[in-house]
């Protein structure tokens, strides 16, 4: 313990030497610039008043956008002058048509997915959102929901010429009552003004992203966002405590209730969060938000084996219990890739794996000391052979910045093919030894980190560029090597346009059978986010 | 905090001189007695040998067993020797026709409803109730699925003339992971098993309710079980990873993944959760369960006013934060049956409300601090006016009594209406003191006590005998009054039987429409557990 906490203190000295303009935000991987990508596209178009721009990620894998494995259009309506009209005298001057204004929210955040609406909404109460979908129910025209457009699976933009309906001006808070910790609002609240509005009241979101920036609270329900702290204060699936949600035909479902309990009858907002715009449009959620902890720690260890860094798992829940809020990993080929390409030294010496251990708590004396004991512990019994502790949020964010800024270290290693993938978690990094075997030196790297409190496995390979035979050598093998184990093919992300015919890899065909029946009950037409999550074989 | 202190070492002496035959047990208002009523209503029967005696419920409010409010027979066909035959090569020595052991399956735990089924079946297979219900499916017979038979809303039993599809003797553990704590089993394992099996692995199941002795989790999952341990570990619809349900047709829906993470489709398991058996037959579950906390303290604390009692509740989940696992109260009429009639002495001084918190932490002197803290904040604020603590089992359970007996006391007081209703926590109370104020000493006590941290009231009120007109005078303004603050007509009991046509007081039109839309999607016939939870103009 004696020299761990020298290391530590060691480390703190070097991590002062970092330099100054690194960005060591929990964001940071996913949001190192706020110019939008649409100025830089619309040079000389003046910026529309009431589109803000959206903060956009930056980093991915850079991939051209690209209509492959794109289903045919659907027989939808296309839209006509009436159909504007009748838009501009519902929502007026939030009806937009210019092509260099639609042009943001035609493209996906990883630019891999481009659509070609003609019209972009932006209603502000759930009475037009209500309007505007039986507008379109009765006319047959398509409708993609957006928030704030920093999905990962191509769900969020359009396919085709489906209208956008934007939540972003459906951003008021309604309530929060801090007694019970229940916060109401509208779905296009951005989490991270959601974040500070709470911040302020002494509590905190249950649920934390790269993209807070951008995100939209609608959205994360959508998607059943995952995220960060996760493994504290679980799903949204527990958190979420009412929706008010507008179907197909413009029926407003208020399910929008602020209690914690309440056993009257099926739990209907339950279908929203994680259908991914398909099934309704969530106009606003209200969810129950924890009190912001007083006291923070983050500790970065290393391990021999994979066998050890889950030992150490265990140990953490015994001897940090209540505390724990984060258990995340990343491999030695994840250092090296943070060492050659983001010049982050390493803070401890070169180990097979490396760990990253957040606690949270009230009262900082007994975690401090809660910590000791666990580290203590783990040394003893050789868990681990190195590491180092942060209590200051600098600090704190620096060895963060060595688990987040992965993603930005493999955009400077090549094209990367990434995979989210939920595994027993004995056996999560055994599929990175596997797919190393298996492409035997065909890719640049193979890496894997992720939230392995959570059983949440992120593999990424990269090539030097895109490669068919590289992608042909991974898909399907990454997705039968999921399937084999009972894994998920998509932990966190969602299936969107990009995974919704690799749903059979993870559930089974009279699951997916009925997922379309639901489908079928609520939005018979299909106007809403079509070509999205359900297969294309459920279709027609 | 020295008087506190104090006062807890006197209250020690006093809680030691407590009558040994007492039991202190946590569910002991719900199970004072292991001899099975079954055994007593059929004396000289044989015991079927594969019929475990069920534990049940005594000191409920006494109400005779009656079929008021229950609607006409659905014309299911009735059962016939053929079918009899068939279930008998199904589950050779496992269907039951025998009407003595019939008895208790046909009855509720509150003898408030009665069925007149037949056929009792007893499958241990998922394929066996597969099997079962295609066949009842073809033939149009109605099926009743019960597990411990421990609900409070008529749910669990027939109401007619139902097949009842008993899950007691699916009671295998399939898997328990104790690096992610993920517990796999079958529907009729029984609550206080599991637990027992959990604690021998240092896990404890996240919930926790009076009936576990006898409740299964196939039940528990089916009507949403909440109990003394959603303050801290949420809702089943956030703990349940998976569940294996068999259709109203046969077909099984494997959704029994155990992932933590799963975003492939819509999250179809939701849907069962809390449909009280009457969208699916739940047959395996997997669920999340926490580490077992090593120290566990109970706080026993006076307050002048409620208001008083909310403010200490802000400051408990500041400075209790992380280990603080139930906030619960009861008021001085509460105590004022305790003492008349189960002659529990008041641990402190009189007081108009009383505060029970428990807190569950991986470190006894950190908790103990905390607790200190706590309690020398309130005290010095005076937002308590009185207290004492308990560190020990036995006094734990003892302080838990004054909780936990509440029940067993207002079967004592005289015939008992009960409620359970959540509200928004500002508002918890001013129903009982309206509700005193409304029947102007009609009633005999009316009394008010629950899960402040949930939200979570139990309204209790007595008069000498049944009587209607006490009755008309509290319905429908228990619901109307509920219903104008938002609140839920049943927080944790669910509708059953019972409450199926006061849904409307917190669902809007347009959900319980849907609702129906779901039932008649999944079981087109209508054959599982008909006449519950949905109300009556949903139907035909």
């Amino acid at each position: 313990m004696v020299m761990i906490l020298q290391r530590a203190a060691s480390l703190r000295a070097v991590l002062q030497c970092l330099r100054p303009h690194c960005t060591f935000s929990r964001a940071a991987t996913l949001r190192l610039s706020t110019v939008s990508p649409c100025r830089e596209v619309l040079p000389g178009t003046s910026w529309h008043p009431g589109l803000t721009p959206r903060k956009l990620h930056t980093g991915a894998d850079g991939s051209k956008v690209s209509s492959a494995g794109v289903p045919a259009r659907l027989p939808f309506s296309t839209v006509t002058e009436e159909d504007v009209a009748f838009f501009r005298k519902t929502l007026p001057g939030r009806t937009i048509t210019d092509p260099d204004l639609l042009e943001s929210c035609n493209v996906d955040w990883l630019k891999s997915a481009r659509g070609s609406s003609e019209v972009l909404l932006r209603p502000q109460t759930t009475e037009e959102v209500s309007q505007i979908l039986r507008y379109c129910n009765d006319r047959n025209l398509a409708v993609n929901t957006q928030g704030g457009n920093t999905g990962l699976v191509g769900g969020s933009v359009p396919v085709y010429d489906e209208i956008v309906l934007s939540t972003a001006l459906m951003n008021k808070i309604h309530t929060f009552n801090s007694t019970s910790g229940i916060l109401t609002c509208q779905a296009g609240c951005i989490l991270e003004e959601l974040s500070g509005f709470l911040e302020e009241r002494d509590h905190m979101m249950p649920l934390d992203l790269g993209a807070k920036g951008s995100c939209h609270i609608g959205g994360n329900v959508a998607t059943n966002a995952g995220g960060l702290r996760l493994l504290r204060y679980g799903s949204l699936h527990g958190t979420v405590l009412g929706l008010e949600v507008v179907l197909a035909d413009g029926r407003v479902l208020d399910c929008l209730s602020t209690l914690r309990k309440d056993n009257t009858g099926y739990d209907l907002k339950q279908l929203f969060i994680g259908s991914e715009g398909t099934l309704g449009v969530v106009t606003a959620v209200s969810i129950l938000c924890p009190r912001r902890p007083s006291s923070v720690n983050v500790v970065f260890l290393g391990c021999e084996t994979f066998e050890q860094l889950l030992k150490t798992f265990g140990l953490s829940r015994g001897m940090l219990g209540e505390i724990m809020s984060a258990y995340e990993f990343l491999d030695s080929e994840c250092m090296r890739l943070l060492n050659a390409h983001l010049k982050l030294p390493n803070p401890i010496s070169d180990c097979p794996f490396y760990i990253v251990i957040e606690t949270s708590g009230s009262d900082a004396a007994h975690d401090g000391e809660k910590l000791h004991n666990f580290l203590d512990a783990a040394m003893t019994s050789s868990l681990v052979t190195d590491g180092t502790v942060a209590t200051e949020e600098s600090k704190i964010k620096a060895l963060w910045s060595m688990r987040e800024r992965i993603t930005e270290a493999l955009t400077h290693d090549g094209y990367t093919y990434k995979y989210d993938v939920s595994l027993p978690v004995e056996q999560l990094y055994q599929l990175v030894t596997d797919m190393r075997e298996h492409l035997a030196g065909r890719a640049k790297s193979v890496v894997g980190y992720g939230h392995v409190g959570d059983g949440n496995l992120h593999l990424n390979i990269t090539s030097p560029a895109k490669d068919p035979s590289l992608l042909a050598a991974i898909e399907p093998f990454v997705y039968e090597w999921t399937a084999k184990c009972s894994g998920s093919i998509s932990a966190e992300h969602g299936l969107g346009l990009r995974k919704r015919n690799y749903i059979y890899y993870s559930k089974a065909r009279p699951a997916v059978a009925l997922m379309g029946d639901i489908k079928a009950m609520l939005d018979p037409k299909g106007i809403l986010n079509p070509y999205k999550t359900l297969p294309d074989n459920l279709r027609g």
